[in-house]
């Protein structure tokens, strides 16, 4: 399945439409793993379709298991890598109404937890990755999804 | 397919499977649809999966696709019946690990309006639902889902 064509409304305005929103761990046209520049939480990836489309029920049925597919196999890795105490599934887009999904490891001395990562601060200092995290979710993502 | 047996860890603890979480709207056995209480936004719902599961990437794929369609369910009709800006999706459980997706509609005059609902307030005063939200959203339910 190739990706989606564009529509033309609000794509040059759209921040997901002209960044990466992130470093780029995998891209397959049709959507791409970012891991985010978060500083509070340093885990937290996103899954981001490269088309412009709003909401979930704008794409296909096989558009969205396609993209869900992704959102799982990364929830997958950061359980396996981080052994997170929650993984939180997002996909808001009141900003940035482009679809992309919000993947979060959470762990019981991270700024938020347990509340929700938009919320207050509970405490300071982020909960650490393991050296050469970025490199190894970008070997794993590989191996799971064949590029 | 029939309801996921429940594991006997945490399940008599779980507020999502001693409550019901919100006024019932649709129930398969497998999942159920609730209209939750939440007075900033009325319309808010969520898809709860009726066994005790903590991740998506716990379940099987066939039972991650029958929870997702339910979510997009939920979306459709909420996109259809409030003409919502955007819907915001979330499967979040840092406090209550039972898998249950939150399905909220979102307006720009809502209290918490481009932020998540989880954080701070922008204003006061809910996005008022139409007449019979509960009871039209009920039936629509009902005759998309087949109960």
């Amino acid at each position: 399945m190739s990706a989606i064509a564009n529509d033309n409304a609000s794509v040059a305005s759209c921040a997901l439409c002209v960044q990466a929103g992130g470093e780029v761990l995998w891209d397959d046209g049709f959507a791409r793993i970012v891991l985010a520049d978060e500083a509070d939480h340093p885990g937290f990836c996103r899954v981001i379709l490269n088309a412009h489309r709003k909401e979930m029920t704008d794409l296909a049925e096989v558009e969205r298991a396609r993209l869900m597919n992704l959102v799982y196999v990364v929830e997958r890795a950061l359980r396996e890598m981080l052994q997170a105490d929650k993984i939180n599934l997002a996909s808001l887009g009141n900003m940035v109404p482009h679809l992309h999904w919000h993947v979060i490891p959470r762990f019981p001395d991270d700024p938020h937890f347990p509340g929700a990562v938009w919320g207050p601060k509970a405490r300071e200092g982020a909960h650490p990755l393991p050296a050469g995290f970025a490199r190894t979710l970008r070997q794993k993502l590989a191996e799971t999804l064949g590029r």
